[in-house]
C-alpha cells in the first residue's frame, strides 16, 4: 500500500510499504477512505517540533473495516469508522471518565510502529474503544467530508466550546479563524450561543465563519480586537473565550476579551505560551479550561447532529487532493492558501 | 459607638468613634449584632499585605436597619440584613451577571471612609445592591449564627465548589481545613458530592468536617495526602480538587490529586504561589477558576437551605466574645487555636 512518510522538516514523501496486518485480537485493519492534514501536522514540517525522521503521519481518517481481530465485539467488515486523533482502549478509568485523550493504553497514529492516517490502510489498536462506527450506508460524498472532522477538528472546536462551559444564550469570541477555529463557531451555534465573534482579518475564513454562525467578524487582532469586543458588549466582554490559537498574543487577547467570571477555552497547542500568573485568573475570576479533545467521547453525541445534516463543517475543506499530491496540500496549508486539506487515498 | 481599628500589624483595638449617618440616599445604616473574624483579616494582622493604620476593619457582619436612605427600596426600618464582604450597586453589567465582586462602585469595609463590619453600626453605601434581607423574625441565637457565614465562608466554600463544577455525584477533594475548607466541605454536599475528601491532620477540624459531609478523612498533606487518594481512587484522583489554602504546596497538591479532565477550584486567597504552567493544565485538561466569592448573588440561593436548617455550618465558631475582646479573638485565630471567632458588638 501507499503511505506518507515524513522525512525531515519541509519533506514530505508518498512511499510503496507493506500493508497492515492483524496483530492482536482487539486490532482491526481500516482502508481509509477519507483522510486530510492537520495543523498540528505542520508543526513538524515546520521544524517547530521534534518527529522521527521516516514516521508515518497523519491522525484523522474515515474508511472501512477489511479485517477484524477476533476479541472485536462491536464493528463487523464492511462497516464504515470514524478514527479519533488519539487510540484509547474505551475500559480504563480514565476512558470510563470521557478522557479519552488520557487513556492508560494510549497510542499515537504514525509513531512507534503505528500507522499513520495518510495512508491506504491502517491498523488500528483497541478497535473498540478507538473506532466509531457510522450507523448508515450509501452516504454521498458531501456527507462523508462532513463526518470526517469529527476525527479531530470538530472535536476539538466542540472541546474549546465545552471547556469554557459555552451554553444557551451566553456570548463567545472565538480566536483564531483555521479550521479548529471555525469548528468551533459551529460547535458554539450547536450549544446555543446567541451571539459568537469570530476574529478574522481573512475575508475567505470569515466568510466560512459566518457560514457556521458567526454574528459578528472582529478583523482585528490584539488590543484592538478587544476594544471591539468590549463596545460591543456594554463594556463587559464576552462569557466564553475559545483560544484557538496557543501563542502568547492570542492568550492575551483571551484574558482580555473574557468578562469577569467568564471562562476560557483553551485547544490551541501551547507554543511558547508563557506560564499563567494565577493573579490574571483571581484578579477577576477567570476560568481556564482546554487541551486536546477527547474526540472518541463526543463523536457519539456530535454524530446524529452530522448526520441530519445540522452541523455541517464540510467548507473548511478548501481543496482535495489524491495521496499522491499531499506534499502539495502541506505546502498549501504552510503558506495558509487553503483552510483544510482533504486526502482521498 | 464602639468599632475595632487596626493599628498596625499584631495591634487590634476597639475605640469609641462617630456614630455613622446616612450619606448617599442609597446608604443605610445597620446596627451589627452578630459579626465575625476572618482568615483574610489575619494577613494585615501578620503584616503580610498592607492596610491603612487607623483603618477600621471587618467585612462579616449581620445586624438590623436603624435608618435608611431616600432612595433604598427593598427594605425598611427593623429588617434582619446579612451582608456580603464586599460592597456591590447590584445594577453595573458585572453584578447582572452575578459577579458583584467585579462591581464597576465596588467598595470595601473599613477602607477609604467606610466603616468595618467589626463594630457597633455600619453605614451600608448601595443598600438594595448590597444587602440581603432575612424573611423572618424571632430567629434563635443558633439560627442567627448559621446565617451569619453566608456573609463570606459559607459563600467562598459554596464558590469554591462552583468554580470547581461539583454537582450530583462528583468526586471532591478540599485542601484547606480553615473555616472556608470546612463551608466547602458542606456547599459539596449540598450539591450533591457522592464522596469529599477532606485533608486534615487537626482532629478537631476534621470532627466539624466529618459532621458537615466529608466522607474521608485525609490525615496528611502533599505528595503523601495525593498518594493516599489516588489509592482509593482508582489511581484516577478526583473530579474537583478545592484549593482553599493559597500557598504554592496547596496548588500542587490540587493538581496532583485532581484527575484527568477535573477541575480546580480555588478560593486560598494567593500568597506567594507561583504562576502556573500552562503545561499543567494542558498535559492533562485541567480546569482552573476561582478567587473572591460573589456572595451577594449566592446568598439568595443559599439562604432557603440555612432557614430550613439542612444547611448548618454555625459549627465553625468555636467561640463567642464581646467585641471589647476581639484583640483575644484575633491572637486565638493566629495561633490556630480556634477556627473561627464569633464576634456580639
Amino acid at each position: 500500500m501507499k503511505a506518507t512518510i515524513f522525512q525531515g522538516p519541509g519533506k514530505i514523501k508518498v512511499e510503496e510499504v507493506p500493508d497492515p496486518v492483524i496483530h492482536d485480537p482487539t486490532d482491526v485493519i481500516v482502508k481509509v477512505g477519507y483522510a486530510c492534514i492537520c495543523g498540528s501536522d505542520l508543526w513538524p514540517y515546520r521544524g517547530l517540533v521534534n518527529r522521527p525522521e521516516g514516521s508515518r503521519i497523519g491522525h484523522e481518517f474515515m474508511g472501512v473495516v477489511e479485517a477484524l481481530g477476533s476479541e472485536v465485539k462491536t464493528m463487523k467488515l464492511g462497516d464504515l469508522v470514524v478514527a479519533p486523533f488519539v487510540v484509547s482502549d474505551g475500559t480504563c478509568p480514565e476512558c470510563l471518565v470521557g478522557m479519552t485523550t488520557a487513556c492508560r493504553n494510549r497510542q499515537s497514529w504514525g509513531l512507534n510502529g503505528n500507522d499513520g492516517g495518510q495512508g491506504q490502510k491502517v491498523r488500528v489498536p483497541w478497535a473498540d474503544g478507538t473506532l466509531v462506527v457510522i450507523p448508515q450506508d450509501n452516504l454521498d460524498d458531501h456527507m462523508l467530508r462532513a463526518l470526517l472532522p469529527l476525527s479531530d477538528v470538530l472535536s476539538t472546536g466542540h472541546h474549546a466550546a465545552v471547556s469554557a462551559g459555552v451554553s444557551q444564550g451566553l456570548t463567545v469570541a472565538v480566536i483564531g479563524d483555521g479550521a479548529v477555529g471555525l469548528c468551533a463557531v459551529a460547535a458554539s451555534k450547536r450549544l446555543g450561543a446567541s451571539k459568537i465573534f469570530l476574529l478574522s482579518t481573512h475575508p475567505d475564513r470569515a466568510a466560512v465563519g459566518k457560514q457556521f454562525g458567526a454574528t459578528n467578524i472582529v478583523a482585528a487582532r490584539g488590543d484592538e480586537a478587544v476594544e471591539q469586543i468590549k463596545s460591543l458588549t456594554n463594556s463587559l466582554g464576552v462569557d466564553a473565550a475559545l483560544e484557538c490559537v496557543g501563542t502568547a498574543e492570542s492568550w492575551d487577547t483571551a484574558f482580555g476579551v473574557v468578562r469577569a467570571g467568564g471562562n476560557i477555552g483553551a485547544v490551541g497547542l501551547p507554543h511558547q505560551t508563557p506560564d499563567i500568573p494565577i493573579s490574571k485568573i483571581f484578579s477577576r475570576n477567570i476560568g481556564v479550561k482546554g487541551s486536546a479533545a477527547p474526540a472518541r467521547h463526543y463523536i457519539p453525541e456530535l454524530l446524529p447532529d452530522v448526520l441530519s445534516g445540522k452541523l455541517d463543517v464540510s467548507a473548511i475543506f478548501t481543496i482535495t487532493l489524491p495521496l499522491d499530491k499531499i506534499a502539495q496540500g502541506y505546502q498549501a496549508m504552510d503558506e495558509r492558501k487553503e483552510i483544510k486539506v482533504l486526502i482521498k487515498p
